[in-house]
C-alpha cells in the first residue's frame, strides 16, 4: 500500500477508560474537562482508604480504594502495590474497555507551538488507531501522518505496518529524570516541542513512563503489570519501567508496535529528588542487569497470547533475575498472580464486587 | 556520566571535505557561500568529461572527471559508477580528511521555524562530534543536546554513548520518495520541521539518503561505497541505500552510532518519476530480499576494521544475494575492488596522480 491516510478519528467514547492513580482531590481534571468529560474515569485511590477524594462535578467515574482492591481480589490483592502509583494497574484490570489512557494527577494540558491547547487523548487515540512500523526505520517519522509517507528504500512489503499496542506520550516542563539527574540539574525544564511520533524499532528497549500513556488493552493489557513497588518493597519508581520492558519484549514477539513522541502534557511538579533517590537506588544498580536480561529475552513460538508470554517471562525472571536479588523471585510470583487475577476478572462480563462510588 | 554538554563546535575547517557529485555548473554554491566557503570542496564530475563545470569564484576545490578517475584508479576505476550520483564515493576515497559532508547540487539552504537560515554543515559537525546512543532508546531524543538528558530508566552504564560515525540529514520541500510514491503523490511536500536528532538503534536498518549526509571517514569511510549504478548497470537510485545498509551493519558490529534528523536542507527539484521508475524497478523487488539479508547479516568477531568487515560482507553478498541476480556477484567483486582502491589511495599521504583543476 503506497499511501495510507488516517480516517477522521473516532472519539472511542465508549471504548476507552481513563485510569488515574491518586492520593488527593482531582482538581487537575478541571483543566482537562473539555477533553476528558465524555469519557469514563477509573480512579485508583492510593494510601489511606478512609480519605475522601473529591472529583469535580460532571465526570463519570468509578473509584477504587485499597479496601475495594482487597475485597475484589481477595488474596490476589497482594500483586497490587500500595503507596506507589503502581497501583494504577488495578484500573487496567477492572476496565471492560478496549483502550486505556492513564495520566498522573500532576499533569496538565500543554500548548503546541502555535499556542493551542493539546488534546493529548485525541493524539493517543490517533496513534493507537494508526499502524506502527517496528520492522524498518522511516526517516520521515510516522509515514501515515498527513503530508508524510514512506521514503525511498522502504520495503513495500512492510508498508502496511503492524497493529499499534502502545502510545507513549511525552512531557513539557518537568522532564522525567531519575533522582541523580534531578539532583544535578534541578532547574532543567523541557521546552522543546518535537513534532513527531515514531515507532520504537523491534528489538530496541525504551524507558516507558506511566505519566502519559495509552494502550490497547485487548492487544497488550495483561503485560501492563506495574510490579511490586512502594509499601513493603525494596524499590519504587520502577513500576512503569518494568511494565515497559515486559511489554516491549512481548510486543516484539507478537509483532505489535510501540510508539513514542506526541502528545505532550504539561508536567507541573518535580517530585522530591531525595525521596526519589531512596526509592530508586536499588533500581539504579539492578537495571544494569535487568536491561541485558530483557534485551536478550526470547519467547518460544508457541507463546501466542499475551498471558502465555507473560507467564513464560515470569519464569525467566525467576530463573535469571532471582540471582540478582530475592525480590525478583517475589516479583515473578506476583506476575503469575497478576495474570490469574486478570483472567478471573476478565472472564466474566461483570466485576464480582461493584466499586465504591 | 550524568550530564554531557557539547563544547562550542569547532568548525573542523581543515578536517572536513565537502563532496559534490554533479553534471552542471555549481551555481547552487552561491547560496551556501557563507557556510561552505571556508571548506575544501571535492567535486566529482559525472558524465561527459569534456564538459566544463563552472564553480563560483572564491571556493577552494579540486575537481575530478571520468578521465581523472580512470587515470588515478586504472583498472580499478571499474568500481566507480558512471552516469549516476553514485560516482560521489570516488570523492570519499581521494579525500585526506577525517570528515566528509556530501550534498546534492539541487539542495539549498533551508530555514528553521524562526525563519533563520540553517547551517546544515554546522549541525552535521555537531552530530558527529557528539556521541550516539545506539544501545538503548532515549525518549527525549538526543540526550547530549542543551536542555535534554537521559530520562529515568536509562542505564547509567550506557550514558557515555558510542562514537558517531554517520549523520543523516533530512529534506524540506521535496521529500525523498521512490518513483511509485512520487507518481501517486506528485504534489506532496515536506513542510514539517521536526526539531530532533536521534540515534538509529543497534540492529535497526534505515533508508540512508545521500543527498545531505556526513560521516567520519576514519571511523567508517571504507564502508561508504555507493555500489554499481547507472551506465551499464541494471539499477540506479539504490547507491545510497546500498551504502546505508552496509554501513549500518558494520557500525552495529563495531559499536558505532548512526544519527538521523537535523539538519534539514531545502530540496528544490523532484526528479522525473518515470525515469526514476525505470532506474528503480529492479531495486524495488530486489530490496524485498536485500533487507532480510542485511537484517540477519552478522560479522565474525575477528573483523575489527571496517575493511575486514566490508570484505566479509562482500563474501556474504556473493554467496547469498548472488542467487537473487548475477548483478550481485558483480557488485560483490566491485566491493572488493573498492577496498583495494581505497587502501591503495589511503596508504600514502599523496594522491598518485594530481587532480585536474
Amino acid at each position: 500500500m503506497v499511501e495510507t491516510s488516517v480516517a477522521p478519528t473516532p472519539l472511542l467514547k465508549d471504548e476507552l477508560d481513563i485510569v488515574i492513580p491518586t492520593i488527593r482531590n482531582l482538581d487537575f481534571l478541571e483543566m482537562w474537562r473539555p477533553f476528558f468529560q465524555p469519557y469514563h474515569l477509573i480512579i485508583v485511590q492510593d494510601g489511606d482508604p478512609s480519605r475522601v477524594i473529591k472529583v469535580p462535578e460532571g465526570f463519570d467515574y468509578e473509584l477504587y480504594n485499597r479496601n475495594d482492591i482487597n475485597r475484589i481480589l481477595g488474596p490476589k490483592a497482594s500483586c497490587i502495590s500500595f503507596k506507589d502509583s503502581a497501583c494504577r494497574c488495578f484500573g487496567y484490570m477492572v476496565s471492560k474497555k478496549k483502550y486505556i489512557y492513564t495520566i498522573d494527577d500532576d499533569c496538565f494540558v500543554a500548548k503546541d507551538p502555535s499556542g493551542k491547547d493539546i488534546n493529548a487523548l485525541e493524539q493517543h487515540i490517533r496513534n493507537l488507531l494508526c499502524p506502527a512500523t517496528p520492522f524498518f526505520f522511516n526517516t520521515l517519522y510516522d509515514p501515515y501522518r498527513d503530508g508524510a509517507d514512506f521514503v525511498r528504500g522502504y520495503p513495500f512489503s512492510l508498508r502496511e505496518g503492524a497493529p499499534t499496542a502502545v502510545s507513549h506520550g511525552l512531557w513539557l516542563n518537568i522532564p522525567d529524570y531519575d533522582a541523580p539527574t534531578q539532583l544535578v540539574k534541578p532547574r532543567e525544564r523541557n521546552t522543546r516541542y518535537v513534532d513527531a511520533v515514531m515507532t520504537i524499532p523491534k528489538g530496541t528497549l525504551f524507558p516507558m513512563c506511566g505519566m502519559n500513556l495509552a494502550f490497547d488493552r485487548e492487544l497488550i493489557g495483561p503485560a501492563m503489570y506495574f510490579g511490586l513497588m512502594g509499601d513493603g518493597q525494596p524499590i519504587g519508581r520502577y513500576d512503569d519501567m518494568w511494565a515497559g520492558w515486559c511489554t516491549k519484549v512481548i510486543c516484539d514477539h507478537l509483532g505489535l508496535g510501540v510508539k513514542t513522541g506526541l502528545p505532550y502534557i504539561w508536567h507541573s511538579k518535580a517530585s522530591n529528588p531525595f525521596v526519589n533517590l531512596k526509592k530508586e537506588y536499588k533500581g539504579i544498580y539492578w537495571q544494569e542487569e535487568l536491561i541485558p536480561f530483557f534485551q536478550s529475552a526470547t519467547l518460544p513460538k508457541d507463546c501466542t497470547t499475551v498471558q502465555n508470554c507473560y507467564i513464560e517471562l515470569s519464569k525467566q525472571v525467576k530463573a535469571k533475575l532471582g540471582k540478582v536479588d530475592e525480590y525478583f523471585i517475589k516479583l515473578a510470583d506476583a506476575m503469575v498472580t497478576w495474570i490469574e487475577a486478570w483472567d478471573e476478572l476478565n472472564s466474566t462480563s461483570d466485576i464480582p464486587n461493584g466499586p465504591a462510588k
